[in-house]
């Protein structure tokens, strides 16, 4: 089944808006065992935008529209598209109802006529109804089987209705042509992690492997014909086994996730101390929910001052070894444990440039302490790339270093 | 003058990777007067990557291409657009040496092939240095006057050589076709600064005003035609002055930015102390670079524990307003300035959800507190949104709060 999307919006174009519904439907398609064979963008015209479905409908069996379904006089894509497939807009009571029950629970009132226009639906369409705003999806018939899905531009919008409504129609449209799985691991490099999986996969040649390296973890992707799923989840524990506690737990895109689920589990309180990350580490920590039941709290002692007056880092350790050292991280580590009761700590410090940089001491050294009361360790890295890579490199690596001493601590 | 974009990669349509450089590039060329018509993206075949710019090739009149120039079996940009276009790749001495020499910097031994392959040039082409890379991009004439670009992917390859090296050479096939100006509007809703602009632009029927919304921040853009340049700049600054301290200033596209360099003028240290944004303000802060001479530290007090230790809110105040309440942030703000000899700081509580909301306290309350030692401000809020809208609003929120008292002091 090729699958085409034609993403609608000027804001698109012109720098202002990050097109993350593409990055969105790609990976569940892809997830789900299809494959999104092309993308394009498109300004808010009428005709550009009939043009391009158009352009797609000839060449491919699904085409999803993004953008265009609200109620002002730049939401053109369901006019264009019904025009394009010759079917007339009707009336839908049924839309319009729901609509206004949408409407009502949030104490918002809206014209009738722009009510109105997001209930008129091409007459052979089906809508799919949409949780977090008012324009409804389409899902329209077009000639020779084929489809064309209409979605609304906002993330939240979107993204239940792609995965609630649409995934759903398009598996009854045509089964996936691939199967797949995926797993996240976390401190090797990505060239380690290729040399396990093509020496481990050498007896099955028919898996093909994928890589995607973030800063810090690589995500490892399998891939089949559906008829060889078992034989994929057997390659699957066998990558799993080999690469052992690097590989983050079922569910875990992240360090931070499986770091949370253990402390949680086993009722331990983590605390940091940050320098070079200035924070970072407690705000990913804190982007998860339910974070208050686990973590106690940060200190970003960023000036030597806050080292000394936060964290008891003696003055003869900064002077002597200075604030970015081994010396220095044991002693926000102990800090954490000491003063702060922690049953669980992370300190880093390291430079994350562009300046402050010297000979002995460059841009992207870091160390990171981490550890349980009973067992601490302080590694010592050189990071490569501008601020933020360092930065995030070291958030990354910090929270993996936890999570196996957790795992080992069991 | 016609721009469209081809980006080549199959990460970009399963989901891997984020298309950052259109995002950049549409960006780019709408500062500098041109705009970004069109954009698709296909995956790494020769034979789909052809078809593209073929197709964009008949309807534009420069063509801009993504990847696909390095050394590799799925590199087949250069080679694709060379048949395409009818021109031989010639092997090009100047970029091998420049290749050799980059590489040679970096302690980096490649094959010898490999070097070849990218030193290899359509004929009639312009290589395009590539200061952090190897593989050069490539300025490619083509019938009719127009041009084909071919851009390397990754980001910090492409950035530089497009603002370097490929708009110069636009703006020497055509001049911009819009002038532009823009700034930033920090602390008022969207339609606040839509009526204000709408009202002062009724003079100025000749200039187009556009919006871009983030979390608690808005961006406008006025364009016309390049010769009404003056009458832009008259118009902006009218906007300026009625928006008064709620524009930030040139250069600054967010209010972090604004308060770092007000601090390091006026040599205050500003420290934070954050429940809900968890770290988040400390780290938007340390994303600065020489934030050291301006941000002593911060304080993530998650647990109420935490908050009477280290910021010695008393337990009354945690037991008869609860955490969340003017009553702790104050108490909060004032433990910078008595305990932390702060002289600018930033407090903030709240209830970010998904959870822990009450009928009384419901998900998205925030409190804020700022101020200077002399001058100090609590503000409530009800945030929309999810967690992550919610965290992000304080953030900013604060951040402006603080920038419009350390404005005010002056």
């Amino acid at each position: 089944m090729n699958i085409h999307l034609v993403c609608t919006g000027t804001e698109l174009l012109i720098g202002h808006t990050l097109n993350t519904n593409q990055h969105f439907i790609g990976g569940c398609l892809d997830a789900a065992g299809y494959r999104l064979a092309a993308e394009r963008c498109v300004p808010d015209t009428g005709a550009a935008i009939a043009a391009a479905v158009r352009e797609e409908l000839a060449r491919a069996d699904v085409v999803i529209t993004i953008g265009g379904l609200g109620p002002t006089t730049d939401d053109l894509t369901r006019d264009s598209v019904a025009r394009e497939l010759g079917v007339p807009l009707k009336y839908h009571p049924d839309v319009h109802a729901v609509i206004t029950a949408y409407l009502a629970g949030r104490n918002v009132t809206v014209p009738a006529e722009s009510l109105r226009i997001q209930a008129m639906v091409p007459e052979n369409a089906t809508p799919l109804l949409n949780r977090n705003g008012t324009a409804p999806g389409l899902w329209c018939p077009a000639s020779g089987g084929k489809v064309v899905v209409m979605l609304p531009g906002p993330p939240r919008e979107l993204q239940p209705m792609f995965q609630e409504q649409v995934l759903p129609r398009l598996r009854e449209l045509a089964p996936p042509e691939v199967a797949r799985v995926a797993f996240s691991v976390c401190g090797l490099p990505e060239s380690a992690v290729a040399e396990v999986v093509e020496r481990e996969l050498a007896p099955f040649a028919d898996i093909e492997p994928a890589y995607c390296a973030r800063p810090a973890q690589v995500e490892v992707r399998l891939s089949a014909t559906p008829a060889l799923k078992a034989r994929l989840e057997l390659a699957r524990a066998r990558l799993m086994e080999c690469l052992g506690d690097a590989v983050l737990p079922a569910g875990c895109s992240e360090p931070a996730q499986a770091v949370g689920s253990m402390l949680l589990e086993r009722r331990l309180w983590v605390a940091t101390a940050e320098s070079c990350t200035g924070g970072w580490i407690a705000k990913t920590l804190t982007d998860l929910p339910g974070a208050s039941a686990w973590f106690s709290g940060g200190l970003v002692t960023y000036s030597n001052d806050w080292k000394e007056c936060l964290l008891d880092v003696p003055e003869a350790i900064l002077n002597d070894y200075g604030a970015v050292s081994a010396e220095t991280v044991t002693a926000m580590l102990e800090a954490l444990f000491r003063r702060y009761e922690a049953d669980a700590g992370m300190a880093v410090t390291g430079i994350a440039g562009p300046a402050g940089g010297t000979a002995d001491k460059p841009v992207g050294l870091v160390y990171i302490a981490t550890g349980l009361r009973a067992q601490r360790q302080v590694s010592r890295h050189l990071f490569p790339g501008n601020r933020d890579s360092v930065r995030q490199r070291t958030v990354t690596t910090a929270l993996n270093q936890l999570r196996l001493q957790l795992l080992q601590a069991r």
